[in-house]
């Protein structure tokens, strides 16, 4: 437990993830409900919604509407997610709400870029260098790498350290070519492959190539073992997460159709495994630790709890359960 | 990671543990329907049920049919809990089929001493060794150990090392003025208190004092750390634990009243928090990490799906959901 940092920094990916993996309709309202009450938490980041095709994603047709209408709370930075240049354009719009950086996403297995990009690595990064650029010609600072699978992969099974390198080396050879400032390593575990020992592989050697720059690990709670990998994290120093609250959102690389007895009321036939690990279980984690945050941990329950009336189903979160140690420490 | 030990044994608990805090009646065919499949494993330990109060515990009222009606397999140890000499007379009917011996319950806190048993803790050391001394009247080997609220208490807060040490030297009092030899101290986390640090202090304290005894973790998911923790268990080279398949079980110290919306089909309105941890999703980490466990992954999973269609409703454990990695990597 030697390398525990002092303090993480969480970014808050609860209404983007969650409001658009529901099968049924969130009223705006609902939205910037939930987005309100985080902002009320410590929380220093939430991602609010995602600027994609409402053909493509229902849940997020109404995204203008809902950044148009939060309560921005200063000291707060709220972020967005996109894909395109029109996404992109949209986003823009809302420059005085949301802070605007870019991503160089890159992906750690040929087979899962070609599976969810329809291109492959080298294509992906043509599109990544446009994709760059586009956002520099509207003085948008690009200034993060994010390395998609880059502990495991369904399509190509485990990948090997020296592959999820290779992603970063190839993120960075695009911020050289366009002049941009990397400040931080994103590893994503998109399909649940991580374990406490690939986590301190990973994590150590991307430390040592590029050791300078900070790690954030985006971790899936997928097969139960997203806090563990959250603390073999935290016991490799890093101190930056993403996390959702309640563990909203869903992964829709692992579902289970539901047979008999075990839907829940408004749910649909098709259980999906968990998503994002909870915010409130990684805020529990890192407190019992003795590691700051910077978040009110019985409000960010509460916002759990908010996010449950709102989907109208439970969510993966124990700690919605058990709650925090706080009232019983006092 | 280095002292993470070769192989772990697991001692499956789901079936006592989950039967018994269900509200609805469970039909004994589908107990030893369970149980059966448990069998089938490749686990190599399993609590079936209690011999206790049926006025107390109704969903235990059917033990001695149970356990006269499951399929011993060779080479698996089942297990009965019981707490009183009339137990110890039923579970001793029973003596072909289950494998008995008698534990030493000791408690870090005095207060849940107080609350759970309703005796001072010098008290429940009067108690336990006449307990002992009628085991060993009936040839009943005590050869273990336990202590709850190892890590934190409900009703005391926090507990100090040197009060779970003091449990288990109590522990060893009563041994030896009984003559008994103990093999295993078994640390509980009863009411979700743990983290990984304190699972580090906790059984570092404990092996320091007494290297050669082997120790066993009995951790729960309360607020969702309880993976983690094993972890933590597992890096301290702890290779013992409990678990229960699918998360089998609830805490009764940690309930949310569900007001609105958030209702499982035929669950009652209360939710309790998680109880123990899940064995698949040990079970999971485990062999993710490389560490046998002599347990058929995808089988413990399809075990704790025919828990969840015996109870009605869905198990905690995000590994039903998520499923193995196995079939990815063949």
């Amino acid at each position: 437990m030697t390398n525990l940092p002092a303090h993480i920094q969480i970014t808050e990916e609860g209404p983007r993830e969650g409001f658009q993996i529901e099968p049924k309709a969130i009223a705006s309202s609902d939205k910037i409900r939930l987005i309100n009450a985080l902002s009320q938490t410590g929380l220093s980041s939430i991602q609010v919604c995602s600027f994609v095709s409402p053909r493509l994603v229902p849940g997020w047709t109404d995204a203008d509407d809902v950044v148009a209408k939060l309560d921005k709370r200063e000291g707060i930075l709220y972020t967005a997610l996109w894909f395109n240049e029109k996404g992109l354009q949209r986003a823009l719009a809302h420059k005085q709400t949301l802070t605007l950086t870019g991503t160089i996403h890159t992906v750690a297995s040929e087979a899962f870029c070609q599976s969810n990009f329809n291109r492959s690595l080298e294509l992906n990064r043509v599109a990544m260098v446009a994709q760059t650029q586009a956002h520099q010609a509207h003085n948008i600072e690009v200034n993060k790498i994010s390395v998609m699978a880059a502990f495991g992969c369904n399509f190509a099974g485990v990948v090997p350290v020296e592959h999820a390198l290779d992603a970063v080396r190839q993120g960075m050879s695009i911020a050289d070519q366009c002049g941009a400032r990397v400040q931080v390593i994103a590893l994503a575990d998109t399909m649940g492959w991580a374990n406490p020992g690939s986590i301190e592989r990973v994590v150590s050697g991307v430390r040592d190539q590029w050791p300078d720059i900070p790690i954030r690990l985006h971790l899936h709670d997928t097969r139960g073992l997203g806090i563990a990998n959250a603390y073999a994290g935290l016991c490799c120093g890093v101190s930056r997460f993403d996390a959702t609250v309640g563990g909203l959102g869903g992964c829709p690389f692992a579902a289970r159709r539901v047979d008999t007895g075990v839907a829940r009321g408004t749910s649909p036939p098709t259980r999906l495994a968990p998503g994002n690990i909870a915010t409130e279980e990684l805020v529990l984690l890192a407190t019992e630790l003795g590691i700051n945050t910077g978040v009110d941990l019985d409000a960010l329950i509460d916002c759990g709890k908010l996010a449950e009336t709102i989907v109208g189903h439970s969510l993966p979160s124990a700690a919605l359960l058990g709650g925090s140690l706080l009232s019983y420490r006092q």
